[in-house]
């Protein structure tokens, strides 16, 4: 497995690959990788002839006050699980390598100015998803992928990066990958090496009301507001829970329904003492 | 010589040629073509195996009252010319394959949030090169050129480009062509073709005073101030003329500056009756 720092190293390899007409695929990651970010680069795997991941913790996807000095890095270990799951070249720049600019700043932003990105996630952090938009963007510059693979617990972000590949044109395939979860159900995420035993216990509360929302649908409630109210009676039943929130959204505009139907979102983000955590479900008919 | 409307039909050709291991060299242009453009297609053909030109009047570049509609437009003509100056491929997509919302809009935008866009052209028009730059991400996420040539007559929108590039790690070569004149000195642009004979006379006003700008460098001065004001009072001599901006600014950010130095841009926005035209020049030391 290749380790760069460098776009240059990336796009000289890069074009060695497509010299020898090999397909690539892109796995954009903040690192400290656990099973459920592997399974992006698993399914990459079986779809291309050269996955690349990229390993960089984005600092234009924080807000002030958010956990990017403390955010979880462990790039070591990265490496040996990226390595056994078949990544070809792993990408670690340097915030300076990203951004010339210095201090991981930058005034250049690919943004989608309506109000997508200003739902659910965006309400608490405006400019996270443009933060996101821009390095993915970059990637895709850099790395210049046939496919990249997202995984769907950050279903906004999923969207907004599909939105973007259509109205900027980008000749990239986005495949979208399935929550994996621990066998205790709690949607897989780096920040789940915050909580203590005891919030992880108290973290099911997300999964169980999910799985509560689904037999909802399943059982033919229609009514979306009756699913989210449900599911925020469940949340509210956990004393370490604060809901941020809990809604049913357009799979694709991520605007507001109040009828479920095929594509709907619902969507949830929650507190469990200072760990915000997310997880979601798709209502497939 | 190929004729593309969509961007399926230009990614397919483009990747035939990719694996013919030719390199592709892109000129964007709003159409309506003169030699001044026609000279972007020479140089690119010197540099690139496949030249692709884009004829699209693109409507996010123009503000609510600006002229849109009555942008000239000459397809037909501008193939002719293009077939004779060596171009391999001309894409000329309608509104709706670009903008797929319809009516030419879009809410996703490539953005420079500093003041650099704000200078001089964007005083007038600040939503000006967010459009110019968003159509240019677009452009080279579906031709994905090695090389991109842009006119240094637009001297604002080149150093916006460069910027871009560079902040959003695109690979692809940014190359700036000289400015073209008439043999009266007036500088070539599509709007010329708006100026009656005697308007033609007066925008001579345009290069006389960029050769007088350029005259006071040549003979050492140094003082920024003194070179636009000699030019204002150049310009004020031709009753036609209406000063939109002199300005003498860095030639990389685009902020103004008290001393020429090498790179130092000079650049000016002239109204000759209803018509706007644009000159400039870089010192080079």
């Amino acid at each position: 497995m290749i380790i760069a720092t460098t776009t240059s190293e990336v796009r000289g390899q890069v074009q060695k690959w497509r010299q020898a007409g090999l397909t690539i695929g892109l796995v954009p990651t903040m690192g400290y990788l656990h099973e459920g970010r592997a399974s992006l680069v698993d399914k990459a795997v079986t779809l291309c002839d050269k996955v690349v991941v990229s390993d960089f913790v984005n600092p234009t996807q924080f807000g002030p006050n958010e956990d990017l000095e403390t955010y979880p890095r462990d790039f070591k270990r990265d490496c040996a699980l990226l390595e056994e799951h078949g990544c070809a070249l792993v990408f670690h720049p340097s915030a300076d390598e990203m951004y010339p600019d210095g201090n991981g700043k930058t005034d250049t932003y690919v943004e989608i100015l309506d109000e997508m990105p200003r739902q659910l996630c965006g309400k608490t952090c405006p400019i996270h998803f443009r933060g996101g938009c821009t390095i993915v963007a970059k990637l895709f510059n850099i790395v210049t992928p046939d496919k990249a693979f997202f995984g769907q617990k950050d279903a906004q972000q999923l969207a907004i990066i599909r939105r973007m590949v259509r109205d900027l044109s980008y000749g990239v395939e986005i495949v979208g990958c399935p929550i994996v979860r621990e066998t205790d159900g709690l949607a897989k995420s780096s920040r789940n090496t915050y909580l203590t035993s005891a919030e992880h216990q108290a973290a099911l509360i997300l999964s169980k009301s999910i799985f509560l929302g689904q037999k909802l649908v399943a059982d033919g409630e229609k009514d979306a507001d009756k699913i989210v109210a449900a599911m925020e009676a469940n949340i509210k039943t956990e004393p370490l829970a604060k809901i941020d929130y809990v809604s049913a959204v357009d799979g694709i505009t991520m605007m507001p329904v109040h009828m479920i139907g095929n594509g709907t979102l619902v969507a949830m983000a929650v507190y469990i003492g200072k760990v915000r955590l997310i997880d979601n479900f798709i209502v497939e008919e």
